[in-house]
């Protein structure tokens, strides 16, 4: 493979930074502030990692100017360090090579609509009234089903499926494994057994949002199930029918949001946390790791359920008396009483 | 497309319904009280909706006697209308096209028998030993593994994967990602390493199940891994070996459920909860959200474990107690003593 | 089919076990206590089932001397009878015929080098740089993506993607639907959006690892995200960017471990448990279901978290008593100085 080559002082004009130090160094990658060598770039934005810092082989660092005094090598001086450092990062990334073109082994229905600049992997399949966008790239064994948009730009890694009625905004990334527009999970109990609900919705997927491996988002059951702008979610995230996901938001793997939930924008929703359905939780909510939403939530800020992990012995003795909490409230209750009456 | 018609009085009549109102009305689909326009039919079954219904604009509406006053349109009257609505939403469901045949990327084993009237998208690869039922359709990227059998009318929407002597009885849906007869997770550990136990059972799934997105279901050790008839799954859910699952059985996406457990029949798994191995629940238990079961049950009920979302800062607060419920407790006991004896 | 047989001498001289009873019975297969007949193989590892082993049909059983007298046929001596019947049901164990070759319908890059002795099955994408060893087995529909390297022996049963930079070890096994090698989740956060950080790092799978079906593994940020050898994954686990994951460590299904955490050796982490990010765990640590980890582990042991499952209505009494936990320690605390000041 060719390197890709970028001297300190391109990189600080194409960004708009401040380097001090050798301008003409050539970089040909990114490391950690331990692995680097020097002709990689690093970055410090954590100060937790400062004596990394001291001790660096890397061609040139990332950092803060407060930072500055502590840089044994060459500097590009940022307000977020980690903001810079992503955007440069993505200078060396090698994506595979994905040339514009209808693999032979791909199956497309004749009345699809495939620009001539999208470029369709090995075994693909596309069906009826799909449209597929400018510049799109399926990797190999993507399903579009009947009736699926996918935006321009945008990427399906591998193995994607869209089920149908599924429209993608531009530039969506969506990782291997992941199914969208599958049925909603609605059922009608009539007497002794279950009744399927027909899915009659679709997906709306926004502009700029990535979908995790092996993430599920189901179609809605009559109106669309909702993923605004630039919604990132990360791994076996399950999006029941219906749900709406406001713009910016993010969840960390394995979170899962039930039926007809709308969740604000610039929401972060921890790992396998869980929103129960129709629920409405506000903008910029945030939902720490495997805690469980019961009740909507109106204001901003940070919210949280579980217990903490004990050695086990002892975290048996405590989650037994958890069983009497309620006996316990009202023992105290009563002795507080008597106190008082004394 | 064509669009698909039915007057209000042929769908009474279809369904055994009262109407009341405009019968020649013509319907070409259904919609939300508040979406639903006047070719469209909608329903009231939860009487929160209530007012949604006076201002609807929907051609007719299903409800319940008791709602007829405050109906602004035609009404067919029902006992459950949620379950009439569904039987007649399905009327305007449009699936995918699935003629009989075989769709020459398919790749299929010399000795698989395969019904006429099977319908095999595109890229199938059915192994040897494999037998496809009457009116079968395998969407797009199915794999049917060696000894699989797959029962008439069941639809496999696209990449369901069937490993290995797996059974699907008639009418069984399966949606995409779903992998059916996986090696359980067996393994006994010999001095400083694990070993493999081989899984030599299969899967037996019973008429009208359907399996969500992405759903896992292992085969057994020894005898089969069971879900009789209509078992309804959503999406994400791990069913391990040797696990035994009762008729008309539903669980919410992210459930899992350990080896060798046994759920009785007409419970109700709620989402992302979980059944510890070997465990036995009777008929009609119902596990709500997240909730870990840790002991068999044994009557009918519902069963919850976990604690309340808070405010980060305070359920901090009561986090760390927690810690502590023991000591409390104990020291609870103490007072009590100390006050009778004054 | 043809049949396996093997007589009990015969095993007993394979895994250097003392037989009793009839050495000359032919075995083909194995079963449970209470299911096996006269030619099966079936075993007593637990105590638990001793009443079974009375009332047994099968023609031998793998026991340990010490329940000899209540063993009615043929017994194989073990100290360890779960592991040498793990051993001898391997034998019994018919794995799909996968001759050498590469099937027709696969796409296999100019510059990829698969061994002659590797088999690869339908519809299998084997992309630039890839390296597939000897032995190999790739079942269907296997995407093999960019610079990825298949040790020898290895199995991918059916439906695996490794994405781009993942290399596996000998004689690794893992199940359909798993994803390896896709994005970490990696984003900061620029004033009002998202940018991603490119995942420029691989993922190292040990000998001898074993991946369930449907779980994923992300590839490193920068460096790689690492299993050591003999790491057992069950079905639906995520491992995030930069983990690192001990030899012999398993996890049931549905664990998920966070960001750049590194677990121990000889770790057992039960189903659906969660490892925060950044953490660290001792060798031999072993967390229960549904605990979440919030704080490393220097001491090996069991560890939990999570409260007991209980009948709703008393279930909701005490849980809403936990939001008050904080002010009924204080009050305790109260009462007990004013017991004391007495």
């Amino acid at each position: 493979m060719s390197t890709i080559n970028h001297t300190v002082a391109a990189l600080a004009e194409r960004f708009e930074l401040t380097f001090k130090g050798d301008g003409a160094r050539v970089i040909n990658g990114v490391g950690t502030l331990a692995g680097a060598g020097p002709s990689q770039l690093s970055f410090l934005s954590n100060s937790k990692y400062t004596t990394q810092l001291a001790a660096t082989g890397a061609g040139v660092v990332v950092l803060r100017e407060e930072n500055l005094p502590d840089c044994p090598t060459s500097a590009l001086i940022a307000k977020d360090p980690y903001v810079a450092y992503a955007q440069i990062a993505a200078l060396f990334e090698r994506l595979p090579a994905a040339p514009p073109g209808i693999h032979p082994t791909a199956v497309v229905a004749a009345n699809a609509q495939i620009s001539d600049s999208a470029s369709i992997g090995p075994c693909c399949v596309i069906e009826d009234g799909a449209v597929i966008g400018d510049g799109v790239i399926l990797g190999p064994h993507c399903i579009i089903g009947e009736h699926c948009t996918v935006g321009a730009q945008s990427r399906l890694v591998a193995r994607v499926t869209l089920v149908t009625r599924v429209t993608l905004g531009q530039r969506v990334l969506v990782h291997p494994g992941a199914v969208i527009g599958s049925d909603g999970f609605g059922l009608a109990f009539d007497k002794d057994h279950w009744i399927k609900l027909p899915q009659l919705g679709g997906v709306r997927i926004g502009d700029d949002c990535e979908i995790g491996a092996n993430t599920t988002i189901d179609r809605g059951a009559l109106d669309d199930t909702v993923l605004e702008e630039d919604v990132r979610l990360d791994n076996q995230i399950q999006i029941a029918h219906n749900v709406h996901v406001g713009a910016h938001t993010a969840m960390a793997g394995c979170a899962a949001v039930a039926g007809s939930a709308k969740i604000g924008r610039y929401c972060m929703i921890g790992g396998n946390a869980g929103v129960l359905g129709h629920l409405e939780l506000a903008d910029r909510v945030t939902i720490t790791a495997k805690s469980l939403v019961t009740h909507s939530i109106r204001e901003p800020g940070e919210y949280s359920s579980g217990v903490p992990l004990q050695d086990n012995r002892q975290w048996r003795k405590n989650a037994a008396r958890f069983k009497h909490l309620d006996e316990y409230a009202r023992r105290l209750s009563t002795l507080e009483k008597d106190s008082t009456n004394e």
